[in-house]
């Protein structure tokens, strides 16, 4: 389980969300409240649009909490689309490659979550990739093989949004095949640097949480309400089963 | 705050005290019981002695429960006399020169604790070190600064247990000099190489946790117990002000 | 392009080989002679056998020239059977996952060199990969890749020596048939604990370079003559195609 | 010895001086032309402006030219004043502490050189800082002592210029009082976010390269000459003793 924010609106400092607010994302990866695991200390990543179409990402294994590059960056870079993500170690072990945001071309995608009986599908959902998405694969967790999977599935021309929920349906059919029961349960975010796109989604009743924040200077997704001074807008749970798209014309 | 465990006795292999009990120290980091911060994750280290005089030192600024080495280390290495810590950093920043176990030539030292005041009193006491201690600081922290302040005082002829209570009284004299009302807790661990030694000291009345356990093959003293399975020896409180030597020949 | 040493014999301190002499293993990683590339500082690895059948392997991403934890480890261990490698990344990105020796079990592999057209041959071989071994893949590297294939011929009943050779042998029938202009060249070593292996292997003329010399205490095989002080034995480099094998009878 | 540039004039991408020309900052790492060591691999450092008037420091252990996220950030960040720096260490270990730039508040600074018999001066060099700069001392070069000894001169009212001249000359006094016969010498540049002051000094006749090349967009000074694509200025060496100020006015 990990935890996450994601950005969309007139550019702020990535400091407001990851570093400022009273329950911010640093806060979270040390001690998060509604997360199966208190402790979100496997590394962390920050991903953001800045006047090119592809994104920076820097990736860390080391805890957000004691990152002083994080909190130095944090406080210079401002942004109107950004992601942000602390990781609990589930599967893949501490690597950069295993951090998220991934991202690929102007393509950004970040994940919260788990698919059951991983293991015994790796193999059968690799073998779905392209071969110019499957040269792509650099780590091994089951993240970065859902973004190379949603990829594969907007090279088809599926939509962005409707591409993750097929990724999604997919899999859990390939784990209804296998007879695996436990759940496919994924909170993510996926953006071109245009759009941001937000899901919660489970194949059981317990996808992890997710609230969206619709405040002055834009829309806030976060997997744990930041609690921000003064905060104008309120943090709403998103539903099971909910998509939110958010784009400039909608600012 | 951090949590460390120190043994003295037969050859055992460092996971078993590290890594295999229920409440082992890599437990401890991700969750401590009895420290003022639950998670010990800015950064680790383990020292130990094998055939020469000087010990070993490993220390890594990543979290002690997702560092691979520290596993195969820990499962390889059989020690008669070690010392691991784990790192809730207060002052230093993170960095290896920061991490304990700290090492002079056959010299070990760590420590749980902080002296009050330390950005007041840093100077004074960066000044009482001899010239060529002096040019042994390599970090920021208190804990290395008050293990040079000790082989200070055993190049005088202190004996190293009387060494670190002298160095305890002369910091806490220069606080209360200072009108520093912050306590001086530390608890703390020194060896040779033969001898252990182990403090639990405070300027007030609430010092570091520290518990000791004699077992079948040797001495063991942690920051909390560890809940061996089957655990031979009781774990027993130290006293505040309380001072452990540990031999060869006790065993 | 990668440098490596392996040690079969009477236990000896690891630095004796990898920090101690005028050519060291530490010194190739900042200026080796014979390598298509000067600087090897990608990262680093060393694995030992100490009293039990798995080894320990310590593997970290900066180079080895910079790291205190490796000089301390390399002074304090001992033993009769242990590799050492520092790394030029070629493919696969800077990560602990993709540094060599890689471990499974008992068995031990570490590599130089490069599988010509590898992006395009990943999947393929891959893909030869019995399930089991298949979900052990936890980098990116060729090198990962040829030490998984090994242990699958081996589990097949294939003897060490000649599971190397055959998986090198398939894999350059691969590159043909895929019409692959590129040259698999290969210097490798493989241990279970018992028995050291070393190859110099090439599909054209030119495999990187590897010796052996066979000393009092016993067997090493390295990238770059190591020229220690008063070296008793000769280097002779390894003629092309062969494969050496060192166990405990022969010293 | 170490390799660095510093730019100031119109926003550019990091990336058109660290990574992109043909001898850039990144390329100097792995292979330095004037340097008396080739490799800086022992961490690097980038710090650069943007809206506020603190810069941001993004500061690694590992070498440039292993690092996707130094490449991420300088495709993506643009400035009009940065500094970016290679090491080879000399003194201090490998941290990033120990990295530069070193900033404070609106300061940023950065250093190639040495001091010679550091080790015998250091204490009388830090004697020398006042309480509040004391304090800030987080690793153990000299370089950051430089950093510390120049704003202490800044803060008794002397201009920054001259505050780095003179800080180098009362170095060289103590030096001599000493008896110390290794000379001092820096390349080494200075900034508060408005006006870049560039140095050259030594007290021999050998102080370290040093260019300045003024171009279309702005000012560049870098240890060696960058050779970029359509270089449209000259690369004028620094005359020994030379110091170069650039500010928004001279664009």
């Amino acid at each position: 389980m990990c935890r996450f924010i994601a950005y969309h609106g007139d550019a702020i400092y990535l400091e407001d969300l990851i570093a400022t607010p009273r329950h911010s994302l640093v806060k979270q990866s040390l001690c998060a409240e509604q997360a199966r695991t208190v402790t979100q200390g496997d590394g962390f990543g920050i991903g953001w649009y800045g006047e090119r179409d592809e994104p920076a990402v820097y990736r860390e294994v080391m805890p957000a909490w004691s990152d002083e590059n994080l909190l130095a960056l944090a406080a210079t870079v401002r942004s109107g689309l950004f992601f942000a993500h602390v990781r609990a170690a589930t599967a893949g072990g501490i690597a950069r490659q295993n951090c998220h945001p991934f991202r690929h071309g102007r393509w950004m995608f970040m994940h919260n979550g788990q698919i059951g009986g991983y293991a015994q599908l790796r193999r059968a959902l690799e073998a779905r990739l392209p071969d110019a998405l499957y040269a792509l694969r650099r780590g091994a967790t089951d993240s970065e093989l859902l973004f190379l999977l949603t990829l594969a599935r907007i090279d088809d021309g599926v939509a962005p949004q409707d591409a993750v929920r097929r990724v999604f349906d997919e899999t859990v059919a390939l784990m209804q095949a296998r007879g695996i029961e436990e759940p496919l349960r994924m909170a993510a975010a996926l953006t071109d640097g245009r759009r941001l796109h937000a899901f919660r989604l489970s194949s059981d009743d317990a996808p992890p949480t997710l609230y969206r924040c619709r405040g002055r200077s834009g829309t806030v997704v976060a997997s744990e309400p930041l609690h921000r001074e003064g905060d104008e807008g309120d943090w709403v749970p998103m539903r099971h089963g909910e998509t939110l798209s958010a784009g400039a014309l909608d600012h």
